[in-house]
């Protein structure tokens, strides 16, 4: 298996690295981020590779070889709502160009795409399913399920063996905060957790859906290892996720370090972030995703754990 | 008014000019194709322009000056199908070309961009609404998608004030056969009609969604003056059609024209026909567009007359 991934030095590229270095059949990894990446592994099956997709050139370096392609690169929420030429460039123009280029090849090569529930919107159903219709309210949900048909349709051409993944909001996010509209999802959680003050610019009743780093980074590597016959013509899957209120969030918080930690989180509205955020859907039906295998969270605490885990601590 | 119409030598571009002209509060119309344009008015108000949309250039030529644009250039779904890249040139790139154009004035011109049922695709509801998740088998289909995601979110971001009208499949077009796979459904009645042979590629139960050129027309005219909030942030609408069996088509044109006309039609199969065509919805719930103020065909026969009126012709 000869691997490329890009956006591979944000920390699910890293961790789904790490993940795939694990297994013999690997033979190659190539991450690939247009930002420098300090080097995490000596294994000598990794090369990290500065590059800029937007670029035919580098985009065709890229998959150049790669029977693999995970494409993780974007533009966050946040920022393609503040610079919307920039979020098409890198969110829908990169993700053709690197579908261009591993089209080249004649190979057909696995080509998985991490998409978000940022492509729905209202008005939403009860429950969203594959079959419920985007409707996105932002400039990155927008861009996504533009790269969702290319995807899809350069699968249907044969071009590419396509596979999309919408991905839940991740959390706990390691780090500092990013310039998604999400960010705060973790923030509240992971700077109470590091003794840090943090806001929340949303309202407590708000309904998120959450998936963690590991579970993501199972299914990522589980939806490139799925045989092309087991998604049929539906190349999209929703993947799993836990459906938790913003109060539910603390007071799991609360449980797992103390009502000291909970007591760090502010409540200072942003408007911009609530309409992103509140325009996104809570509660899927993912029969089709643990049908097929994806692997879901027991609940919001085990996502707390994953990230003091991660972390090297345990709870306090 | 100052309008522009791409694709605008099409014969649904001459007609919706024709239908613009007999309004006083039309200024001007820009009416822009690819290919040469015989003038079919002597209009002072109409300029027939040849330029090709790819080319940014051409679109903000075309975008300037223009408070409502027709966006109705494209590539058909035979060729889309066959051309790859030439559909996502035209069908994608210069929709994205004319948005930028229109976007660049500060304006916010009126952009109606005609989209189609194509974008529609298996798993198929029993009736389609503007609900329906979109998994177009087609590259048209696909294509289509990507410029409705495209005209919304320039829409939403303010640069224009978008609509987006998804067509039936218009019957009967005048002239001769395209290269659209839709293209048997206008022959199987013209050719007869005029003494002509025509061959049916597709089986007489398969179900069609139908419009009149005419209906089209007073739909793009009425999607054009709709006022900007009754559209509110839904801005796809599902135009209204009829569904109807190939074989009531037959029975229809046997009814106004004679079995005569009717034993004209041969049944040879055509696979690629068959897959692209069947693959589209032929029900939808069409409330919302007919709660807008859109108009719907009373029946085939309508559309068979409908067609002979404009050729200057009575049923025989």
């Amino acid at each position: 298996m000869n691997v490329a991934i890009t956006g591979g030095g944000g920390f699910l590229g890293r961790r789904l690295a790490k993940a795939l270095l694990a297994d013999p059949a690997v033979s190659r990894i190539t991450l690939v981020d247009a930002s420098e990446v300090e080097a995490f592994s000596q294994d000598r099956r990794l090369e990290i590779r500065r590059a800029d997709l937007r670029d035919a050139g580098a985009a065709r370096s890229v998959a150049d070889g790669a029977d693999t392609l995970f494409h993780l690169a974007a533009v966050v929420s946040g920022q393609a709502e503040a610079e919307f030429d920039l979020g098409m460039a890198v969110n829908v123009d990169a993700t053709r160009s690197l579908l261009e280029a591993a089209r080249a090849g004649n190979r057909r090569p696995k080509f998985l795409f991490t998409s978000s529930l940022a492509v729905f919107g209202p008005p939403l159903p009860e429950v969203v399913t594959e079959e419920t219709a985007v409707h996105p309210r932002s400039s990155y949900g927008a861009q996504k399920a533009m790269g969702e048909l290319l995807v899809c349709e350069f699968n249907r051409r044969g071009f590419v063996d396509g596979r999309v993944l919408r991905l839940p909001t991740v959390c706990v996010r390691p780090g500092r905060p990013n310039a998604a509209a999400s960010s705060f999802v973790s923030s509240i959680i992971r700077e109470p957790l590091n003794g840090e003050p943090a806001n929340c610019p949303v309202g407590k009743d708000l309904e998120l859906w959450l998936t963690s780093p590991k579970a993501v980074v199972a299914n990522l590597v589980h939806g490139a290892r799925l045989p092309d016959d087991a998604l049929g013509e539906g190349r999209i899957v929703n993947l799993p996720g836990i459906t938790v209120t913003v109060g539910e969030m603390i007071d799991s918080l609360a449980r797992v370090a103390g009502h000291g930690a909970s007591e760090r989180i502010t409540f200072k509205s942003d408007e911009t972030v609530k309409r992103i955020v509140a325009s996104w859907p809570a509660r899927f039906d993912v029969t089709r995703a643990l049908g097929l295998g994806f692997t879901r969270d027991s609940g919001f605490v085990s996502l707390v754990e994953d990230y003091l885990a991660t972390e090297g601590r345990r709870a306090p």
